[in-house]
């Protein structure tokens, strides 16, 4: 699959465009553009892949100018997303390299600057989210302006970046709220949760954004919208899952991250479920305590597999994968992509990083 | 002029249609809307009334629905701009309010949840004025969308989203990189983003978008621009003036506000121009402290009105209000607007908060 490359170039390209267009505003605005198409390198491109897919699927040309650009505009966004989300998490590597807050204040030190470095990482991590939202807009309608179905892509694209944005505001706002909520709800906010921030936002509204530029039928579309929500959901279990457990080798995050961000994942829900009174309150003590130590994570990572958490999670996760396969087998979508959407299914559900 | 009263009703609606839409999420998204809500109440609209009048001086018709609704859009981006605004200004109150984060850190503490109340007003905020930025292109697509003229109002609100982007972060990077630039450059650079993050931004692109809305002509638009730059940068020194000398009653910000948060304005260039090397050296160390005593404060006020920095501002912004109603005279616009332009600019200028 070429896209990846195809998509990379796009938004080289599209960088390129925005500095001329900003060249005459100086060495301090180039320290912005430089942290931008930072964020734009690297990454599965998994929203542009699920996004070219629903092209073709509903019989796209692959490779389309339209839908590349399309493709590359949600990756833009999902820059922005994750440039405001390493600041929410307190993460301070992204792929193995710092994270955007965390460039810019390198960025501040070694041009002598003065004032708190750490001050302007973040506030230029703010504006440089903001900017990215920006563009990720400008490509889309540099992409779609005066296309026949330029009215439905937008309206799903609002919809996706409407979605993740309440998806994650109840993602941060559960590591705090989950107190006062009865115990037993606790797995089923998690999933609601998953499925706006994750499951719509990576791989449902992705895959229908592509689908609907090419004019899918209605059957084509719900066909792809069902699919995408149970890879979806795979998609952000695993995600909690390496969250737990992931290599940090491969993740090119700390082992633990979620533990000590005190994510509130459905494998934490699960396994507070089998835990004795006191060992959940020990439990409940060091999720979300960033001093960790090694150990500490450890252990939890243990209790999370003995309490039988995280063989459930998996279950669900193939539940969710069969269930996808088979909408597929009778889905009415062009022959490739089948197959497309099948590998992609299969790379972001059993994935390693 | 009834445009606030209009513009507020339809901000009204278009809250309540997205807490329809997002009511099956239950009270933590509730917290998040009620934020959004607050944020779009009171100010002094005035991005939406240049809007309007650009759409009536180029022959729009008064209050007509999609006016008032592109109006209505730049609103909610200016309200998306002052959260994250704020947050980067470590400013805690807006409009005599809690700011955003403020706003949120209290719902954290008053909802009993766990955890860093502080942290979780940061998080929420920044996800608020995401969701706000979404928000104002759902608005203006409601608006534009099937409407002829749509891609030029586009074209118009995509670079105005990224020249205030950008000339924020010129501004935070003012606030520590003025010390690597010749002192000559100092006054340039200040007027530099002051024409970027606020002439364009709050009035030049807004009369333009109302003004594109309306079909204006090439005459039309040249002289709403010229018109516009001029009121613009006398609005953004007024804003200069008001964030050393404005009274705490009417602006609702703390006294002094702009020089604690460290603001490289044009009337720190010029008052730095005027002291001798140790009067600066004493300037630069008070401006930017955040716990400067309120003598301290009066004392760095008394050093930009005798070192003749006032003064210099105030004829700047009489010089360019002057040019601005120039233009005005011979600028083929409708009767109406050409008043109703006067007014609007006397108010930008001559304001009190």
């Amino acid at each position: 699959m070429h896209v990846m490359e195809e998509v990379s170039q796009r938004l080289g390209r599209f960088v390129a465009d925005q500095r001329d267009v900003a060249a005459s505003t100086g060495p301090i605005a180039r320290q912005l553009f430089d942290a931008a198409a930072m964020t734009l390198t690297g990454g599965k491109r998994l929203r542009a892949q699920f996004c070219h897919t629903g092209w073709v699927a509903a019989g796209g040309e692959p490779y389309a100018e339209e839908a590349i650009a399309v493709a590359s505009s949600l990756e833009i966004f999902q820059a922005a997303a994750l440039v405001h989300d390493d600041l929410i998490d307190h993460s301070d590597t992204r792929r193995g390299r710092p994270a955007a807050h965390r460039a810019l204040e390198i960025a501040h030190r070694d041009a002598g600057w003065s004032g708190s470095s750490e001050d302007f990482g973040v506030s230029g991590a703010i504006l440089l989210g903001d900017l990215l939202v920006a563009w990720s807009d400008d490509l889309l309608e540099e992409a779609v302006a005066g296309h026949l179905h330029a009215p439905l892509v937008r309206a799903e694209y609002g919809r996706m970046r409407r979605d993740v944005t309440l998806g994650q505001f109840l993602d941060v706002a559960q590591e705090s709220a989950w107190v006062t909520q009865p115990e037993a709800e606790h797995a089923d906010r998690a999933l609601e949760i998953a499925s706006l921030k994750s499951a719509r936002y990576s791989v449902e509204q992705p895959l229908i954004i592509g689908a609907a530029l090419a004019g899918a039928t209605e059957d084509q579309r719900s066909s792809l919208r069902e699919f995408g929500h149970h890879i979806g959901i795979a998609f952000q279990l695993r995600d909690d899952v390496l969250g737990v457990f992931g290599d940090t080798a491969e993740t090119g995050k700390p082992a633990g991250d979620d533990i000590r961000e005190g994510k509130r994942t459905i494998l934490v829900a699960y396994t507070r479920e089998r835990l004795s009174p006191d060992a959940k309150d020990r439990f409940d003590e060091a999720l979300g305590d960033r001093d960790l130590s090694t150990d500490e994570v450890h252990h939890i990572q243990q209790e999370m597999q003995t309490s039988g958490a995280l063989d459930r999670v998996e279950s669900i996760i193939e539940e969710n994968a069969t269930a996808a396969l088979g909408v597929l087998a009778t889905a009415p979508l062009q022959e490739g992509a089948r197959e497309d959407l099948a590998r992609l299914a299969e790379a972001a559900i059993h994935r390693r990083a």
